[in-house]
């Protein structure tokens, strides 16, 4: 199959059309408009096989899940999804892989009105790399550095669940198939948290993504903010299939430094707090408040039922986007 | 190296910084304002070691191609290059080998005014993937779709050097060392035909950048304006390291059938043909015209000095970007 009948089979005339994408796939470029009084918000992510996922991870759940972590990041800045361009690497043609793979993209385009503008597809070892991009009201996105001392700390869900997917599979860890199939749903069809993210606009002072684990990503908000935090762990939002899968002490490995759930993080000052919480809630996302902003210089003091947590990460090595 | 040092250290702070980029590199997503009465021109390409190159092309040429091939699909659309995302594929780090492939990127950007906004680095076989953006008055880009009969065909510069640079090496092809590093300048660092694009905005009827090969790229333009062509061979500006480094009779593979270049190919109707063309003699843009568009189905006829030239390629493999 030529790239020419492979972008026409499973790519064009396929998912939705915007009515602000004036060009799509066919031409040198894809064309859009953007609205005015918006800024435009764009990002791009790459999963690369045995590095990001396994090689035998199903291709309609990858298709799925290399969109939702491109979505997620739009998510994180409060954007509205509008156009991707898919850079597709494959070593052969494999249409029933080609079709799963489709459908797991269109799928998830479809649920959050995004369309596919172009792409490109080329021969070599199997990876993807997408570049997301939305729309954000002039001013309103969230940015990484708002936070202030005072305001409070929160997830958007529960954490850990598709790092225990992972390393259930990787260490052999024996799960019963109720829970292990609600974990490796999580970790396969991950759901940006996009009207989390839009709703936040105006109220939160600050959000991000967890994709790295929730101590490197509020890093990430601290370091910008220039401030400390302090977070309770029992309060962190966990579900029944990792606390019934695990003694209490090997959660927090997952919890805390596993992201690939794609639940937000985000900062609220005191003074939003009732109205934010009340309006995430009518948008049906779960709300659930783990610390509080400090002062200080990047410092995050772990507290464990009210006690001073001294927690060390065992260094299990996960999927991780570092380079070593 | 982690991710976050080697993107401070080779990306972050480094090249132009544009007036309308509201948040660059750093956040989930950069932030970019598009000017009123602007579209949005996006576009995406990656090149694969092994397959789009030698594994041992220098760094700085991989770092200047892999944009250049990008900011040409944007000259195709007549658009004016704004911002990159970089999506990074590395099997290890290199710090020699990155400070070059950098330095390449960020010399060819910062040369037509374009900013690196954002990216992923991932560890995985060497590829890298652009998502290039750019903007374009409204209702003003160069599509393929508006070839008319009687519209004049055109070339921005000679053909198949590139495609010669790469032949040489895979099949041995003795050229004198003068040539030879012209062609492989060609190949190394081609010249993305940005002002000539810009230039043809208004006056040329469609345009295309010759990524695949005149013969396949002018059918692209044939087959979505509905019409046929006639070619004179013979017309098409060739370099005197191609002339000089082959029989004739060999060169026209490379001159119809190699698009590593990345010249444009457009049409101009008569109305616009004298205007055009010294417009383009303003910008510095080499004009030669090439053949002219005739009623058909997306026929090629080929003239070779006044007479029908049975062409047939001798179908040998180049760097190519269709799958098989």
């Amino acid at each position: 199959m030529k790239e020419f009948e492979l972008i026409n089979r499973y790519f064009k005339g396929r998912g939705i059309a915007r009515r602000d994408v004036n060009l799509g796939i066919g031409d040198d470029c894809a064309l859009v408009t953007v609205p005015e009084n918006c800024q435009l918000a764009i990002t791009t992510d790459t999963l690369v096989a045995g590095v990001h996922f396994f090689d035998d991870m199903p291709a309609r759940a990858l298709g799925h899940r290399v969109l939702a972590v491109n979505l997620s990041d739009l998510a994180a800045m409060g954007a509205e999804p509008t156009w991707v361009s898919v850079a597709l690497t494959l070593p052969n043609i494999d249409v029933e892989w080609l079709e799963e793979f489709t459908e797991g993209m269109h799928e998830i385009a479809e649920y959050f009105n995004v369309q596919i503008i172009g792409g490109d597809t080329t021969q070599g070892p199997l990876s993807i790399t997408i570049c997301a991009k939305g729309t954000v009201p002039e001013g309103k996105a969230l940015r990484r550095s708002g936070a202030k001392v005072g305001d409070w700390i929160y997830v958007t869900g529960p954490l850990g669940d598709a790092g225990l997917a992972i390393e259930a599979r990787k260490q052999g860890i024996v799960i019963p198939d109720e829970h292990l199939n609600y974990l490796t749903t999580r970790f396969y069809y991950p759901t940006p948290r996009v009207a989390a993210g839009q709703a936040l606009r105006g109220g939160a002072s600050s959000a991000i993504d967890i994709s790295d684990g929730l101590l490197a990503d509020l890093g990430h908000i601290l370091s910008q903010s220039q401030v400390s935090a302090v977070i309770h762990v029992d309060k962190i939002p966990v579900s029944d299939a990792l606390s019934c899968s695990l003694p209490r002490a090997q959660q927090f490995d997952y919890i805390l430094n596993y992201g690939d759930d794609y639940e937000l993080l985000y900062t609220v000052p005191e003074n939003n707090k009732s109205m934010l919480e009340m309006k995430l809630r009518q948008y049906g996302v779960e709300v659930t408040c783990i610390g509080q902003i400090k002062s200080g210089e990047g410092q995050i003091d772990i507290l464990l039922d009210g006690d001073k947590f001294n927690y060390r990460a065992s260094g299990f090595e996960h999927f991780t986007k570092e380079l070593v």
